[in-house]
């Protein structure tokens, strides 16, 4: 599954210094390797692309330069990107001269430090929708997620663009970044818990911080931890920051099964809690 | 000063349309037209610029397509972006073989639909800071916008790189684009205000409305207004949306002298207001 070089093994050991606060202990177990199930690359990219409207187009201008512009896109089931654009704009001139193309776009539910957050870049060629075997999906798509483009989309000056994905390379935050490969992501599933987690996060750290410890106490290896905190959460866990008598620790906690449907993050964390208590005897 | 095409104009007058929100008649004058001192492109550029802290690098992956990805930069006193990069992440690697770049910054003070939103997209080439004249101006420029890259930035894999700019293009939302030169790009100023905007606009529209209805009445040539409300503020002056007896139109009232401090847009306000009330005897 994971691509990754030597260098970028190193890179995310140098940058992983970045994850501790200032003046706790760096954690000894690297972001990706804590264990327990989670989302592959491939599934990152998919559901920062299915959350999010737009992103920047890397296009190529005529002279060759890259051209970063704005725009703002609907995604077809395989996960390609369409965008809307006008003739008139220079990176629709730019996609009619040379097809090549990526998109780079961010994870919408992310606050705070922009370079911790998620982020993908799909990279590829774009064919115009009257050249794609789909044009009827690739419209309807579009339309889905950007409804205000309905009142520009017929016109003739401008047309739909699949962008073909052959490329995926997904960065979550510090020392967190994969590639995947195009099939990968064509057959990935966007998580979709993800709408949910900002405020699920919010409320487990809030209201239930001793459940977080006990999940932390019974199915990591931090039997001796003091306080957890929920970093992160998907559809196979929960990603943990643990005091503990040894310093401040990452850990993961994994759901029996995997959540399948939007709403089900809060049954499969009270589910997580009961066999906490059961196993702690608690 | 303008650049635009004949078909950028036909654009304007196309995507217009959208500025008027559903069932109210479009404006007859067109954003960029409807008079009173405004902020140039470059300015516009120059102000998006100096107030956010990350856009889209587009570089030359090896093969050629151009690669979008996310990065933080800092500016220096002509306008040129601070990257800080380490060799071992891709778009360094591009850098580092073909020294074309753009980048897209959207306007950090912007709220709501995206394509209504400013943005602007600076192209030409870059230089590693040790190939620049100013490499200490450089370090400073980018550390002084992201103060967290002290942390990495002396990394031995880490470098500043400058993106000279030969290219501006700025899009203000639906209808309002232009390009800058280079030369007005690096000799124009961030407006100083702009940081004040968003809650200048709030109080304007919550607790002055009828301020704005005698600026209306008194500078623009709707003096059979019923309403008004502030849709943009800058150094120069304010963006009106105006009820009238022929529908909804777009005005702009200007101060009588440029703001130059960043505190002074309260103060030009309540000027403004006065002189309107002076000049229709209210």
């Amino acid at each position: 599954m994971s691509t990754e070089t030597k260098n970028e093994r190193e890179l995310k050991a140098v940058i992983g210094v970045h994850d501790a606060a200032p003046g706790t202990e760096v954690p000894d177990v690297a972001p990706l390797a804590f264990g327990g199930n989670r989302r592959s690359a491939a599934e990152e990219a998919r559901t920062i692309v299915a959350n999010a409207t737009h992103g920047t187009l890397g296009s190529l201008s005529e002279d060759g330069t890259p051209w970063a512009s704005l725009v703002t896109f609907g995604v077809m089931d395989d996960g390609s990107p369409v965008f809307c654009l006008s003739t008139l704009a220079e990176h629709a001139r730019n996609l009619e001269g040379d097809r090549r193309a990526s998109l780079m776009v961010s994870d919408p539910f992310h606050a705070g430090e922009i370079l911790a957050g998620g982020r993908v870049t799909l990279a590829g060629a774009v064919k115009r929708s009257d050249e794609h075997p789909d044009e009827e999906s690739a419209r309807a798509a579009h339309l889905e997620a950007v409804p205000s483009a309905a009142m520009y989309a017929d016109f003739n000056d401008f047309s739909f663009w699949i962008l073909e994905v052959d490329r995926v390379r997904w960065v979550g935050g510090y020392g967190r970044m994969d590639s995947a490969s195009a099939e990968d992501y064509r057959e990935a599933e966007a998580d979709p818990v993800q709408p949910q987690v900002p405020d699920a996060i919010s409320h487990l750290n809030a209201d239930h911080p001793d459940a977080l410890l006990l999940m932390a106490k019974a199915f990591t290896r931090y039997e001796d931890a003091t306080a957890a905190k929920c970093t992160m959460a998907d559809r196979y866990g929960l990603d943990l920051q643990l005091d503990t008598p040894a310093g401040e620790k990452a850990a993961r906690v994994s759901f029996t099964d995997r959540v399948d449907k939007p709403g089900g993050l809060r049954a499969a964390t009270v589910d997580l809690a009961r066999r906490s208590r059961q196993k702690l005897g608690a």
